[in-house]
Formats: C-alpha cells, sequence, structure tokens
C-alpha cells in the first residue's frame, strides 16, 4: 500500500520527505491540504497532526508529523540516507536539526511574508529580522559546504535533504544563488540525482499560478 | 573524565543539556561562553563549533553541537530520557524537532527581543510577529499536556527536556503560567524531580545580575 503524504506543493517541509520518497523509490502519494485556506487547522486535520502542520506521513497505522521526524522514519524503512556511521548519524541528525531551528523555519517565514501575505499585513522591521537570521545561516552552511559535495561524508543524507528543500522554489526571499558559490554547487549535485525533481512537480500548490 | 559544556546561564538550549546531565547524574562541568560580548563567533569558538551556537558538549574525542543532538547522544550514553518503545522513540524525537522549530526557538529570540536587546533597537512589530508565533505554539503544548503528566508516555524524556527550558526564567516574554494550567502542572511535574535545579544554578550568566 502507497503511503501517503498530507502536502502541498509550497511546503518546504512537505518537500523534504516528497523528494526523499522520490529519490528511494518508495511507492507514495500526495494527498493534498489547502493551507492557505485553513486546511491544517481544521479539526479534521487537527485529529491527523495536533500540531496543525504539513507534512504529515501515513503509513498503515503509522502516523508521522515532523519533516525530521520522517526522513528518520523512511530510513529506517529504506536504510537510505542516514548516515553510515554512528558519528555521520549524529551529524546528519545536527544539521536536521539546525536546519529546523535556523534555516528552513526561518526561510519559510521569509519566503511566507514576501510572497504569501497580503502586502498590507507585512512589516518591514519583520522583514528585516527575519532576513538577517537567513543571512546569517546561509553563512554557515556556506562555509560548511567549502570543499564538501555533501553536507555530511560523501553522499546524499537527510541532511541535504532537509536544508536543500526551501532552495529550490523561485518565489524571492533574497536569495540568490551566485553568492554562494558552495551552497549553488551543492543544489547542482542535488537535482543532478537520478530522478530529481522540483516540489512543483511532486505536489499540488496551494495557491494558483501566478 | 567529566563531561564539558561550553554555555551560559541565558540559553536555555544549554539548560536542556545541563539539566539532563545533572538529572541523569553524569558528571559534567560547565565552560562559560561570554555570548553578548561575541564569544560564540570568535575563531577560538567557530573552530569547535561551526554553527557558532551553545551548547556544545565534548566527552573526550567526542564534540557536539545542537541540543537534540547532544540529548540522544546522553540518552545513548546513560539509556535515560529516550523513549521506551521505537514509537516512543519517535514521539520524542518529534517532540524535540517541534521545540527546535516552533517553540524553544521562538520563545528564545522573543525573551532576546524583550530583555536582552537595547531598548532602542527593538521593534514592536518583531515583538508582535514572534509573541503571535509563540502564543500559537504554547496552545499546542498545553492541549497536548491535557489528562498527561509528561509530553511522551509515563515518565521525564528528552521531549519534556527539550521543550521545558526556556519556561523556567523568570525574564518577562508574554508567559504567564496562570493561563496555561496543564503547562503549569507539567512544570511542576519537572522542578519537583529530585535534583531538579534553575538555570542559573548550574550555569554562570553571560550577563550581570539586574
Amino acid at each position: 500500500m502507497a503511503m501517503k503524504l498530507y502536502c502541498f506543493g509550497e511546503s518546504g517541509h512537505s518537500y523534504k520527505a516528497a523528494l526523499a520518497m522520490t529519490l528511494a523509490g518508495v511507492d507514495w502519494e500526495p494527498v493534498w491540504v489547502d493551507f492557505f485556506r485553513g486546511g491544517a487547522r481544521s479539526p479534521e486535520f487537527l485529529a491527523v497532526n495536533e500540531m496543525g502542520e504539513c507534512p504529515v506521513l501515513v503509513d498503515g497505522d503509522v502516523t508521522l508529523a515532523q519533516s525530521g521526524v520522517i526522513l528518520d522514519y523512511l530510513t529506517e524503512k529504506t536504510g537510505k540516507f542516514g548516515g553510515s556511521t554512528p558519528d555521520g548519524r549524529r551529524e546528519v541528525l545536527r544539521w536536521v536539526l539546525w536546519d529546523n531551528h535556523k534555516f528552513s523555519s526561518q526561510i519559510g517565514m521569509l519566503r511566507f511574508q514576501m510572497n504569501f501575505l497580503p502586502a498590507e499585513k507585512r512589516s518591514a522591521d519583520v522583514v528585516a529580522f527575519i532576513a538577517g537570521r537567513v543571512k546569517s545561516a546561509f553563512k554557515t552552511l556556506e562555509t560548511h559546504l567549502q570543499g564538501r559535495d555533501w553536507i555530511v561524508g560523501d553522499a546524499l543524507t537527510n541532511a541535504d535533504l532537509s536544508c536543500c528543500s526551501y532552495l529550490f522554489y523561485t518565489e524571492d526571499f533574497g536569495f540568490d544563488r551566485s553568492e554562494y558559490p558552495n551552497i549553488d554547487r551543492w543544489l547542482d549535485n542535488i537535482s543532478a540525482l537520478p530522478g530529481w525533481k522540483h516540489p512543483y512537480e511532486l505536489m499540488r500548490r496551494a495557491l494558483p499560478d501566478a
């Protein structure tokens, strides 16, 4: 039976799980969530995930939320992307946590503020505040990728899948690949993987095309 | 040899590790970081942790950053606080990730803005923005703790250690325990544990007492 992923196209966190399953050859199907019209805050959805967030993975009796947990579960099922040693496994978890804490979380907020929030609700102070945090995080990743093809070890892991997710979207959030040559090269490594797909190819968008 | 924790008193993320080690009876000592004067951004510190953050745990040859990874490592060493089943283990990881993504991370920023940032640099818009996210996260945790003594299962886990950390500080960040009776009761469960200590008892403050 195919795994089900509750998701929507704009969700970078969902894309982490969708891309992991696609690259691992897992049989899965998306269940579209009408996110921008409250689809993740409805009583029905909260019964699936009390955190009111996408993605949610359902695999038979197992229901999981939080992309980092879903990636960990997929590693358990497929043996892929988890790191090849105890040190490597911890290093993968470190970057997944950093991504949730300092990187994707901040980028997601910034992209939302700059693209999906009605202009009259936008605050220049808030955008500048988050943009400052995002810039600092980009610097951390750019420095780490100096001389490296992958974030941990010598192959794709959940660290890459987690950190890359928002960076393939084209909506403006102040990210210009040419400013970060190591990140640029690393993203090329990822999108060159056999079977790689853009988020909007894997998941239906919640907003209509502009 | 005692484990070393690079930390400072105001760091809720450091407190997670400090409290875990204290409650597990691990032999450890704090290494004070002069955080508010750039102590985590110095070349010396960046050589220890490229992410430029506290806490960092050093145990012999092992150096680890990110509180969630440190908690996971301590569970490996002590057998404690990791959840007692595979489902429980994943549920612990889920809440640790949620905490890093939606809870401690946001509370940390809000407390910083409201207490440690010079008033002339403070933005009312930014404070209101983060406060809104924090309030929504408090609601998620309050709902989850209905009828529960602990976040996962029937004993203290890393989920509790991660989520509770900022809530024992008395600096104002708009948190009033009386508004969240389940969280209030749960915090009492934690501070009633034998050996529990307040963050400022475990780690030297980076700012002088007011």
